[in-house]
């Protein structure tokens, strides 16, 4: 299969006429009107990595999707509008938290993700770009609150889990334990400006694991 | 007293050949040469705020400090330099972490602190400059973790004071207490993006001390 960034303009326009998105059914999962919104997405997120919020342009976005920046400006209505729907998009995977069997291990593995993750600049370099537009973007910030939000809230079957073996109490707030497992580690990375490594994964999952034992997240 | 950036080009340059910083005691503290950098480091500050480090320039921060863009080449060596200095100027306060009699109430005190500084506006909006200018700039991130790795451990006593009433294991380490009251506040203002308050901070403190107290920071 062509990557959707090989589409020509003329394909895409094609195809935008002959399958309108309001009609259900219509449209293929993989088709080309998703083909389109992922070549858009990719060069968005490859703009973003590469020029920040402040030098992405909807020109950008067309010379390196193959869209035209006519149906850009109409579909996405702009910059902020073609960054909130890559993070939408960057949402719709299919990401479940760890089942280890036990609570320790689950948290202990969610950091070590983290770590993993940002250890590796490829993997690193658009969840960064993202958290600093959001610094220059309300739609980029809004946009990163669903996208974690989201994200947090798959974590409810890992801390359900772990109350009906009794490791933590009733009532304990998923989110929050998800939170208190990430956030020593994104704060070195982007406030403090420290290395994180293992070892701090390790600790940041064992202070969740304390904190939600004595019952501060329920 | 004049403010900073109304002394002249001409008076400055002239405070400079006379009192010769390499000399003890000719540079006054409050005199003119700490007067010089606190108000280019005021333009530095103001400069970021305005216009994020992409529009911070030497010519910028001499156009509101009233100093002479050589001079400031040739004392600071260019932006970097610049901001590196003002991070170093708001290191040099003379800020103590609470003493409340109790370690939870100390936690809490820190962290409440933390929500009213970024609660508001005005207070916020130089720290924030900073973190947002370490996505673009090494030296800026340099700063950062030298300014916060300072401010931790300025909380040693505040531990220490908590191990001597026996409220946490002797070995605590003072500055992994002191990040984890911070790094749920941080981790929502500028990673997900959602709002703090005093519950939130009371919670922060609250998992730190569970954590602290279980001995995962010694």
């Amino acid at each position: 299969m062509a990557h959707p960034a090989d589409l020509t303009q003329q394909e895409l326009q094609l195809s935008e006429q002959k399958t309108p998105p309001a009609t259900p059914g219509t449209v293929r999962p993989g088709g080309r009107t998703a083909r389109t919104r992922a070549a858009v997405r990719d060069a968005v997120l490859t703009g973003l990595v590469e020029h920040g919020y402040p030098g992405l342009t909807v020109e950008y976005v067309a010379e390196h999707s193959g869209v035209h920046k006519t149906t850009l400006y109409r579909r996405w209505g702009g910059v902020e509008g073609l960054l909130a729907d890559a993070l939408d998009l960057a949402g719709e995977d299919t990401w479940t938290p760890p089942d280890t069997g036990s609570l320790r291990n689950d948290l202990r593995a969610l950091a070590h993700e983290i770590v993993d993750n940002f250890g590796d600049a490829a993997k690193a370099a658009v969840p960064t770009a993202f958290i600093a537009a959001a610094f220059q973007s309300e739609r980029a910030a809004e946009g990163l609150r669903g996208f974690y939000g989201e994200r947090f809230a798959r974590c409810a079957p890992l801390v359900a889990r772990a109350v009906e073996r009794g490791e933590v109490p009733e009532g304990t707030d998923a989110g929050e334990v998800a939170r208190a497992v990430s956030a020593p580690l994104f704060f070195r990375l982007f406030v403090t400006r420290e290395p994180i490594d293992g070892t701090l994964a390790d600790r940041a999952a064992d202070a969740a694991l304390a904190a939600a034992r004595a019952g501060v997240y329920t």
